[in-house]
């Protein structure tokens, strides 16, 4: 095997947050008009290893000071526990109870400020490990399964120019003319092949006039207007109607889920949001009546990484449950030291998992494994985290060959357990319930 | 900045699959009694940089095939691209229609037969990505929040020993008195916290004997019993009112989410499982009446890292939507390369994203940013995706000077488009509905 750095840490010695501006010029949206500038934080943490990462967040003076708060919690935190930051950075908000800072003018406020603050943070402990490892951050999220990214033509109604200073490059777009005009420029520079306009800014007639005509200028692109829950139900129906076949999806017409599931009984497309489901706790169903995950019949999952997909996927069913307030425990049947050791891993870094897991481990001869012995051991019932690289347990050759030999002469292909029993019980029936 | 690796890689050069089989003594269960054999397969994935990685998985005969189908897939994938790897063992799958191998003897048949064939596969992977970075794998899983991890001592009612052979060490455990005995055993030797009883073999009446039996004889230790579904809804509800207070869980007393349902209701303690809820498409409640998320008043969720915490959580929020059927665009506001960055790795990374994404970026004056310049760059509407370690972007300190420099100046430190319009339009009221 190659050698490789052994376990180096990388633990945050100093974290740098920025505030800046940049110009904007005047968007209009429904709550108002964007500022001459755009503020924004710069998040530089730097390792004891000298290695920096780099994550952005909002710039509003609420965010900052907990940005700023946040890090004074993070000094000595190993830039690979990102855990960890989650739980310092709840702590470090805890007792807070400063009202806004959510970054967009009002328009999205549900969001979870623990989360909203951890973001930026993690970014950065990404783009370290990215950079430890010499590769990019997509590799670390299992993967680019695609090599280019598509970002849709964003526009926006807007005043030719800030009042009071020059008309900016992109000039006026309040009429439907306009606003194609802007898609034309926009599309002849970045070639986008999707459009979006940002509505709520007009009666909605016009901005149905505005969609049809972007539909006319640019037959083959996928079109979308969001109102950010500018129009009532009525009026979002109306539009929805009048914009069958025309729209990819329908973004926000009006605010809340219940409005929402009402405009959606009734217009032809799908509605999305990024403004009535903002936040973990939005998406299970709301009591009363309860129509929680399958009616409450579980309360708890025995996850299991060998049929849930791994010790990813297995993280994702802890996410999933920790969403819906369902328990987690672990499950096991008849297994070696290899998926002892993928457990263990994976139990050490859920957080939520809140039992003692099973496993079949005593009820093995512990002369029988394909692992060298030595790598884990119980004691008060519990097993020591391997810190060695990787799963931290090593083939033993010799072992798996015995296994290997054991397993052609037992003549056992397919496990069981009834025709088994069946042969000193020839009546056994399992079929349940059995009582 | 040291320096590390460069985008080495490490692709699966050999993937070997052994079938093992281990001793197992004469255990007890619902279905019947384990064979004097467990099987199992043994995977090692070894690198073209000639590392190796383990993983473990079901031994049983139809299994072994798909893992084996799946393995000729591998060559040649970077041990990194996880969700590719779960691609190519869904493509090998394709046409696949043997059944059974589901490695638990009938009892959990539900699972997920590409998540089953693919676990393996990724633990070795993690591995291997653990051994390169000289990291354990709990590390690759966000940190590990505990040291240890603490597993339940697994109780089965079991003969003396397989017919015709010698009685076993541990004996007989047929009543209550032997079951304690089997405890006592197993506790003194391992030191379990938490004890868990293999039900569903004797009469309901006999096994509630044997947990009051466990719970005087260990006072301060959680219990638990998993009949496997064993018992109809009456006699279910009979042993979890008959054992409140005494059950940490009530595991698959019944089988399928109804009987547990109308379970749940009548008994005092939670209900755990591992065999109706064992894919992640059994998690969303079942149609009709339509009690989906938030009824289906949306479809689309356009993600955010910066408020979804990150882009860890920002996957997680996407196994979600993916689980529950709903879909994924990503939303924007105004932001810097930093942002564009992050969003398009994980845009790159996130296999259900169907949509092209929002960005704020052609509104931002090209010349202001805090990024050197040339790492992202837009065609087709498309960004590339960084290939370089990390983000793939490197911080301009000059320009976040002037940016901030241009903060401190602006007197903007919370955006507020209403009072920015309101300075132009006194009377402007943006309470939704507007229209
Ligand atoms: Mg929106
Ligand atoms: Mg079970």
């Amino acid at each position: 095997m190659t050698e490789h750095e052994s376990g180096e840490q990388h633990k945050i010695e100093d974290v740098r947050i920025t505030p800046v501006a940049f110009h904007d010029p005047p968007l209009l949206n429904t709550v108002g008009v964007h500022e001459p500038f755009a503020v924004r934080s710069i998040i530089e943490i730097v390792t004891d290893s000298g290695i920096s990462g780099l994550g952005e967040s909002y710039g509003d003076a609420a965010h900052l000071a907990r940005l700023r708060g946040a890090a004074t919690q993070l000094t000595g935190l190993d830039v690979w526990n990102t855990n960890e930051l989650e739980r310092r950075v709840g702590r470090s908000l805890s007792g807070e109870n400063t009202t806004g800072g959510h970054g967009m003018s009002g328009m999205v406020t549900g969001s979870d400020t623990r989360y909203r603050v951890a973001s930026p943070f993690e970014v950065a402990c990404l783009d370290i490990q990215g950079k430890v490892l010499g590769r990019p951050v997509s590799d670390l999220l299992g993967g680019a399964v695609r090599d280019r990214v598509d970002y849709s033509a964003y526009l926006f109604y807007k005043w030719q120019g800030h009042p009071g200073a020059e008309p900016d490059g992109w000039g006026p777009a309040l009429d439907p003319e306009q606003l194609v005009r802007q898609a034309t420029t926009m599309i002849g520079e970045y070639g986008f092949s999707a459009i979006k306009l940002k509505g709520g800014v007009f009666p909605p007639e016009e901005e149905i006039d505005a969609v049809l005509a972007l539909r006319q200028a640019f037959p083959g692109l996928p079109l979308r207007i969001d109102p950010n829950g500018a129009w009532s139900v009525p009026a979002s129906i109306e539009v929805g109607r009048r914009l069958e076949g025309v729209l990819e999806y329908l973004e926000d017409p009006t605010p809340g889920i219940e409005g929402m599931a009402e405009v959606a009984r009734e217009v032809p497309m799908p509605l999305a949001t990024n403004m009535c489901v903002v936040a973990f706790d939005h998406l299970p169903p709301p009591p009363p009546p309860p129509p929680a995950v399958a009616s409450d019949a579980v309360r708890i999952v025995l996850s299991d990484h060998h049929f849930w997909g791994g010790l990813g996927r297995s993280r994702l069913l802890a996410g999933l449950c920790d969403t819906f307030g369902l328990g987690l425990s672990m499950h096991s049947n008849s297994h070696l030291g290899i998926s002892l050791a993928a457990m263990t891993h994976l139990a050490a870094a859920t957080p939520s998992l809140g039992y003692a897991c099973d496993t079949h481990w005593p009820w093995k001869d512990p002369d029988e494994d394909v692992i060298a012995a030595g790598a884990l051991s119980f004691s008060g019932g519990a097993v020591a985290v391997p810190t060695a690289p990787g799963l931290g347990v090593e083939l033993d050759t010799d072992a798996l060959a015995r296994l290997h030999e054991q397993y052609l002469g037992c003549g056992i292909t397919e496990r069981d357990d009834t025709a088994y029993l069946r042969r000193f019980q020839p009546a056994f029936d399992p079929t349940p319930p059995r009582w």
